[in-house]
């Protein structure tokens, strides 16, 4: 009998806030496999907001998904069937294959997980993009060192999470500022964050940062933008650093948002600000997943999942983001 | 007969535009020399867009300058009397001694001018300051190379001249912006700029840069800030650098000014923003020299110089370079 694949294709090119009706859920047989493919069948998919930018047909560093096409994204999945020597049924991999419930690949950039060291989740999260995002943006575009004032935007979202955990391993003191007294208390009280701002009840994000950064701020990890933004630079500290991860207040805007002019506070600090993308680190992945991996495990890194049941509300789970519905990282699972 | 120092002294701190009402013209009677020390003379003062910074209170780099005390700048003096074996009597330097008739000096910070090499005015441009700000900001922070589109905001001004003229020589393609026809036609037809814009005649500044640069913008100094900075950021190619050397656009502004957001743009494009000082290059200044000498006295960098007379219109020199009075270089000769 035939297995049929169920699949999310983008409808239409949403204009402004996305909506559940720019998504199609459609149907189709899968095929047999030929020489040197397998056949996946997806465990969990990821849900990220850089794939807001993949729905628009403005030029980026990736092309746009097409009108009909698979909406794209990062995968954990299984082997079914394998005519491919290097792997067997039963392997887990991780892949880029999107939303949808199976796929076929010859092999290429399929990464196998040992599902005994971790669970496989974490593929998609600390011990995949996620990780490495925050880890290199950190390390490599922030600077971060011992001593450092962190302050990290989205800091209950995936990466911010992980970010405000590296810095504070790293001998950090570390700020966080999100969207709900809950998750505030997760970041302080759970992942050990210095300190919080709410920024939807702040009466002044200036005022809060500068309480709680009183020697100024050596690194920014931007995952948001706007206001939150606009209330670091004059708190920045000499030679300071500024990494541009995401921008997600942004991304669903139908015109150019207007905010205060900053780019003369950059002058006497010497600041730095660098817009960058993991794809860039790729080379580097194994030194940061040896780490993370280290860290994951002896539980200096904790994690927290938002998990939703069923591909046909990937594009509900996806749309939460823009709405702040996920405390850490929000998954789709999609078979056992 | 004792001589008598006229000095141009801080009378308020400006709100908003500075005016002539905001500094006052002092007499004092110049003391005797101790041991060690040399009077000296002024001859040519600089005035410098950065000096609107020094007028305020606000915290920066260096202290703002007190109510009551010397206008600070940069000066080519000579040497009167001295008590000093390092100096003698005839000697020109360099020196950061303010806006005053007289000075007297332990010898430290002095820079000793040859002037039968340049004329000595230059001390105060392409040979001083203006030619290591441009120098070391185009390469070193722009990092532009040959075949690179580099784009000047402030192209006809000290700085922004320099600037364009360095890329040329480092095989670049040059485009700047510039608020009047006569610099514009100063730039191009004089300077070597491939291209240029008239940012107050332009009817679309982000249509006009991308008709000048086809292939994206890979290097950005910014003198100026506001609309032709907000038009730069959608025409930035991959690893662009953007050198924020100066925003005079909003030295005077009373608040802050409302610019369209661009962050998001930095991200695909993997672009750096960073301020600088060209202080922080003190060490590598012999470098800068040394090639700006040679570009200088073999016809490569040309310059124009606007010179007012009499120390007692420094002010109306320095409030006419944020009306773009000045093409070039804007001096005050002080005496012969």
């Amino acid at each position: 009998m035939a297995i049929v694949n169920r699949k999310i294709v983008l409808a239409s090119r949403p204009e402004g806030m996305v909506s559940e009706s720019d998504f199609r859920l459609e149907e189709e047989e899968v095929r047999e496999l030929e020489d040197g493919e397998v056949l996946l069948h997806t465990l969990y998919l990821s849900v990220d907001p850089y794939m807001r930018g993949r729905m628009s047909d403005r030029k980026s560093y990736a092309d746009p998904v097409g009108i009909g096409e698979v909406m794209t994204g990062e995968i954990v999945t299984r082997v079914e069937q394998s005519r491919n020597a290097k792997y067997q049924a039963g392997d887990v991999v991780a892949a880029r294959l999107g939303w949808q419930e199976y796929a076929i690949s010859d092999g290429a950039g399929l990464r196998k997980i040992d599902p005994s060291s971790a669970p496989i989740s974490t593929a998609l999260n600390v011990l995949g993009m996620i990780g490495a995002t925050a880890y290199f943006g950190l390390l490599d575009v922030c600077k971060a060192k011992e001593g450092d004032t962190v302050v990290v935007s989205g800091a209950a979202g995936a990466v911010g999470s992980v970010v405000g955990q590296i810095a504070k391993i790293k001998g950090c003191r570390v700020v966080g500022t999100t969207g709900s007294d809950e998750k505030l208390k997760w970041i302080t009280e759970e992942l050990g964050f210095d300190a919080g701002i709410n920024y939807k009840t702040s009466e002044s994000l200036i005022k809060d940062l500068a309480r709680h950064c009183p020697d100024g701020i050596n690194c920014y990890f931007d995952n948001v933008g706007g206001p939150v933004t606009d209330a670091v630079f004059p708190l920045l500290a000499l030679n300071s650093h500024i990494a541009i991860c995401g921008q997600i207040s942004m991304y669903n805007a139908t015109k150019a948002e207007l905010g205060p002019r900053f780019l003369w506070n950059l002058i006497p600090n010497r600041a730095t600000i660098k817009g960058f993308l993991v794809f860039d680190y790729y080379d580097r992945f194994p030194e940061a997943m040896k780490d993370l991996t280290e860290w994951l495990l002896s539980g200096k890194i904790k994690y927290q999942e938002n998990v939703i049941e069923g591909l046909e509300n990937a594009p509900k789970a996806f749309i939460g983001l823009f709405h702040g519905e996920n405390t850490g990282k929000q998954l789709v699972h999609v078979s056992d």
